[in-house]
């Protein structure tokens, strides 16, 4: 949790760190902040608050996070960006040594968040120039933003609560509007008889999402048949939806503007279904719920995955145990930590090692699938659960499960 | 442009490079592969077209690219994850050692794109026990991929006016539909009297960006009064609009799942406009055309920003050449480079070396503006233009200036 980094950076012998003002998406300062519509350099020393440091017309969305907040003019970054150029390998330097001595900063320094991996590079030299006055170190993996991360405090838990109650609304009015179509010669068509595309449907649920105050970044996942077999296939656009085919709709949107992810997903079939799709789907239910049965506090993941391999193996699929290489039957690992990234620990995979367990605070996706390309369909069903301190385990997401999708006459 | 990487490969002495297979955003993935729902890793030696590799469940998103694709499972990465571990020291060192020897990789090699910082400053270790076979090094900055992006060919041009003219009806559609409301008592109001919120205006125009096929990732600036005084204020959610009051109205989406960028501010103030304000707007409108006037190919950028800055102060206004540390007159650059990213160069800024100059095929911002928090106010005035090879300015922003929004009644 959050309260936990102080007491990680003693563990893993940190005394400060930074995080660069780089631009873009950065779940290292979202932590930290809560979220903020600006690019903040932060410096954080150990026990003490994190610092802010941003251009004058950032200050009043940096402050907005709660923390103390400097400008890089009232610092005197101004001045070395008008002497060096600003993001010169001599402005970085000497803003760095500007830091260290006017923060007293000692000890062993590390580095955290999102950037060009040309940048990072950059930075590793220019520390080179600072050391003697601190110690650049990597921290060991997993860092402690990723063990913090990876248990939700109650604040956390109760945002991503509601992420999840609206997601699963937007799936359940997906649903319900699909209903309203009807099927016509092996397509489902309008009350006007056009027919229905997938990116029809992508254009309704973005328009529920944004209701929902949710994005999804354009990459939901609404599959149909063979497209459906395989886990990651988007979806084409301007596909027709046809009665009776396998679809595989996983959606895993987040707050407008950043915050946590909720994902999940559900197989329909419209209309009705075939057998081979049925019995395929029902096993999948079946396994789903087996599987949460055995989550455990401080049960190796591993041991999960593993017994869901088992699971379909007994009901005669291949999976990635026995058959590495297989792109049919049960072909990805169980399922992810979720948080303000969509996928962070713990794996819950048999390749993960023996002491990534499950722990109190974990939410995590529990998502067990069937692939078939060449049978021309794919099942998948995923729910986000957290762990409990007592180990009681509680399903964030709320939607039904049922496989067929009624269309109208 | 893009079809440069292979000569700037050899001027910058790189005979291949990789882009780890991370996860989020990264536009040196999407610059190579057109964006793609996947997160391949790539392999370019130079001279050759980029390797595409991905976990079999994301091939057929990986081979809509158009390059050629290999799964981890067909290059055997997937007894090294059974063996060692997905993503530990052992595992990438024994991956990496493989795509040396397979693909007979030699000389130097360097690596893009974004990451987690703690994750490159492995990959640096990992890559010192490659050393001998390989040559790992770092790229000068800027990189061959900012210096390729900096100038956009035919086909991103293209998508770059097509983006302009949607976020351009997006921003007339807002200030229609705003025009249809009435001011009341010092408030805007609906034709039922109730009161229309800054959040009120964001979820219309995220609708409407949605029907364009545009998304703004929530950091849309609509910024009134003291607020629009400080740049990149985004307004708050709750305020209600106010009849005379300076709105900065900053809009800068991108297609819907990544792509290209459009920028673009207007300032309105609704039903009327107050003298300081209009006066304040009308020099501001005067420098954008003069600013416009200016850029010419081979000219360095400082010099029209400086010229900005003189053109400002010569109207009595501070600006960071005379007063580094203001917070007010004119306080940020006039520009920046626009593509994938919001930011990428060239800068267009008093403080960019003379080495920066304008080029064909730029596409930039010019944004002069005028900021008085202390009195209430704040004014910008941004279009994106395209420099082409006969030194002709194309503006790609379509769309009035006029500061005064009517209202009704």
């Amino acid at each position: 949790m959050r309260s936990d980094l102080d007491r990680l950076m003693a563990e893993h012998e940190i005394d400060a760190f930074f995080i660069p003002e780089t631009e873009g998406e950065n779940v290292y300062r979202d932590y930290l902040t809560g979220g903020v519509h600006a690019s903040p350099f932060i410096l954080k020393k150990r026990g003490e608050a994190p610092i802010l440091m941003v251009f004058g017309m950032e200050r009043e969305e940096a402050a907005k996070s709660g923390l103390a907040v400097l400008t890089f003019e009232e610092i005197g970054r101004m001045e070395l960006i008008g002497q060096y150029g600003r993001g010169t390998n001599a402005e970085l330097t000497a803003f760095y040594q500007l830091l260290v001595e006017r923060f007293d900063i000692n000890g062993g320094v590390t580095l955290y968040g999102t950037a060009n991996i040309q940048y990072t590079m950059r930075l590793m030299e220019i520390f080179q120039a600072l050391q003697g006055k601190i110690q650049i170190i990597r921290d060991k993996a997993p860092d402690i933003f990723d063990v913090a991360a990876e248990t939700k405090d109650a604040s956390e838990l109760e945002k991503m609560r509601e992420v999840g109650k609206r997601t699963g609304a937007v799936m359940q009015m997906t649903r319900d509007w699909i209903s309203t179509h009807r099927g016509e010669n092996g397509q489902v068509v309008t009350a006007e008889g056009k027919p229905l595309t997938i990116g029809d449907v992508k254009r309704f649920l973005r328009l529920k999402l944004l209701e929902q105050g949710l994005e999804d970044g354009g990459v939901t996942i609404f599959a149909q048949g063979r497209d459906a077999g395989i886990p990651h296939s988007r979806g084409e656009e301007n596909e027709i939806l046809r009665p009776g085919e396998s679809i595989v709709f996983d959606l895993f949107p987040r707050t407008i503007g950043g915050g946590y992810y909720h994902d999940m997903t559900r197989t329909w079939s419209l209309g009705f279904a075939r057998e081979d799709v049925q019995q395929a789907y029902e096993q999948v239910l079946s396994v789903f719920h087996r599987s949460l049965e055995g989550i455990e506090i401080g049960q190796p993941t591993n041991q999960v995955d593993k017994e869901v391999c088992r699971l379909f193996e007994a009901a005669g699929h291949p999976t990635k145990m026995s058959t590495p290489k297989t792109h049919e039957g049960y072909v990805h690992s169980l399922g992810h930590g979720l948080g303000l990234r969509v996928h962070e620990a713990p794996a819950i995979s048999q390749f993960a090692a023996d002491s990534t367990v499950f722990k109190a605070g974990h939410v995590v996706t529990i998502e067990p699938g069937l692939y078939y390309p060449s049978k021309g369909y794919g099942v998948r069903i995923e729910d986000t659960v957290y762990l409990d301190e007592n180990g009681q385990l509680i399903n964030l997401t709320d939607c039904p499960y049922d496989l067929v999708v009624p269309l109208r006459g």
